[in-house]
């Protein structure tokens, strides 16, 4: 995607490792930042100038290259996997993605395991943006069709947290048709949630429409419910970190409000997602366990003072608490229906095996 | 209600004049401002030093009776209503205070019309304090029904917004019932929603429980769906703004979106309200207009840094643009009950109709 007008991905190849947006800064500070080093790589996944779940993998992928190419032996390989598996608890990306460097190199020589690691983490992020490419083209579809019934006027789609493709390599998922139908030349503008208590959409996600050009307004998570009964909501588009296999989804604390509004207010609620995040192991949402986050998230705010220097400033009464659920599950009976890199499929058991019907095995 | 364990109204009489808790300065600093003039009190009123549609009912009062301290003339008598109704643009409390302290002295002798003046504004203060003593003590029934249920376990009650005391003379509106309720010795928790993007939740309903002793943490506005389908929500209470003839209910942006989800978990959910709330001229909430506020108040957010001075930071990438409804309507459909001065009923026009049987004649 764009950024003043310049394509970018969120990380390439340069003459001696990678290069990533430092994502801490944003949207206050568009850096790079240059990883030649795997313990580079391991830094910068632990310190969050890398997240989302497909771009810590990509980021993991290429240290362990990067690993590779410093010391091709077993016991560095090993070492490096576990290295860069230990930079975040949860992250199944990052395990599957090391893993498949590691597989893929393992019984090769040792003069040839640099280039083949190299090759493997660039297919890695290939296949990602092919993924997000496809949820976009197949949503494209979706938005084709709701602008046709607007007669030329504008699209207005709503959407929460950040599922774009600053999480991603390129695209994003819930973005991904977002971009496609702006590219494309459809008139479209995006209701962006802020998504309290991390400000994901009024930082990340209104930086990559921003940037790439995509007009957008920034609301306050109470809004949305008010945007859809006065009709200014045509479409609702969400990621996932997770889907059980009976179509429950786990995203962002408050998504949940958004699906419930979306419902009362007969306005379609789609999630964007990549195959990877579904969980066939679990049944329902209830079974997802939900991360309690850190109390200063909600009593503190970060910005920019009236100088330009980044400042954080405490917003809530000295002895005051507060609780910081991080998700919260949508009842598959909320979601229109889901946007995947095989197709379109209603939010149940039987619409993801009939799209993964590979899973009826497991 | 308590501050530091002292009793404090929002205004009271001193020697020459009156005393307001500077509203404008919570949650960062308790300071409290002498109002001794007519000016004193429309600028305490325009500058938001006291907010509330009745305490600035309460503050224009004395501030007319300050002016007719100083001089009791007819045509001075005009010019301070006239002056003070200016202050603040749609608030009908305010129009309503004024004419009835013009109202009392208007046919009275110069020389006794001062005394005549503060009388009624003291009377306006001790009504509102009645109304919302009496909202508190209808809402003490449920909040005791409710715990009862509980077995000694503590009661969760979620509110947005803020409808207590700082907005009254005193208890407040919504908040009342809690404070009886903490004050009878139930075991009560509150769940505090932030309230973006003016955040009256983090900052003025969390200062208010806090400083009388109240359990309570803050959430981000996204964290109630959550709450309550986790059972962690025993019920919720909010204020209003307005109340049309067949029960929709106006209230901070946002108040709708809790509303779905009380209703989707079976969590009661109810509206405290004085009577002069309610507008009988409007049919239904569509009709009520809803006020577009500035986007700064999204764009930016005020708290105290390190150093303990307060700031202002900007927390949304450069050139992007935020929208900003103040208000939503929650339909009355998703109320359980109304609770109000003359006692609780079904949030509908024969519901309000019967507790205020005047009503039918217009």
């Amino acid at each position: 995607m764009k950024i003043q007008g310049r394509d970018y991905r969120t990380i390439w190849p340069t003459a001696d490792g990678v290069e990533v947006i430092d994502q801490t800064r944003l949207p206050h500070r568009f850096e790079t930042v240059r990883l030649s080093t795997m313990e580079d790589a391991a830094s910068a996944i632990r310190t969050m100038i890398v997240r989302g779940a497909p771009l810590i993998g990509a980021t993991a992928a290429y240290g362990l290259a990067l690993a590779v190419r410093k010391d091709a032996s077993d016991d560095a390989l090993d070492r490096a996997h576990d290295a860069l598996l230990a930079t975040r608890p949860t992250a199944v990306n990052l395990r599957w993605a090391l893993a498949r460097v590691r597989d893929a190199v393992r019984n090769l020589p040792r003069e040839v395991r640099a280039d083949a690691a190299w090759r493997e983490a660039a297919a890695i992020c290939g296949e990602d943006v092919e993924t997000c490419r496809k949820i976009g083209e197949y949503g494209l579809g979706i938005f084709r069709a709701a602008a046709a019934k607007k007669n030329g006027r504008t699209l207005n789609v709503l959407t929460h947290c950040n599922a774009g493709w600053l999480a991603c390599v390129d695209w994003g998922t819930a973005l991904a048709p977002i971009y496609m139908a702006h590219d494309a030349g459809l008139p479209i503008q995006v209701w962006v949630d802020e998504t309290r208590p991390r400000n994901q959409g009024a930082s990340l996600t209104a930086f990559e429409l921003g940037s790439h050009g995509v007009p957008h307004a920034i609301v306050a998570d109470n809004a949305g419910g008010h945007l859809m009964q006065e009709g200014k909501v045509d479409l609702a588009i969400v990621g996932t970190d997770r889907v059980t296999a009976n179509g429950d989804v786990a995203n962002k604390i408050g998504t949940y409000l958004k699906a419930l509004a979306a419902k009362d207010n007969d306005v379609p609620f789609y999630v964007g997602l990549p195959s990877s995040t579904i969980d066939w192991t679990l049944k329902q949402g209830a079974d997802i366990p939900i991360e309690e986050r850190s109390q200063t998230e909600v009593t503190q705010m970060t910005g920019r003072l009236a100088d330009g220097t980044v400042a954080t400033v405490e917003i809530v009464p000295p002895g005051s608490r507060a609780a910081n659920p991080a998700f919260d599950v949508t009842p598959a009976r909320l979601v229109t229906a889901f946007i995947t890199e095989r197709g379109i499929c209603p939010a149940s058991e039987e619409g993801l095996k009939g799209l993964f019907p590979e899973a009826r095995k497991k």
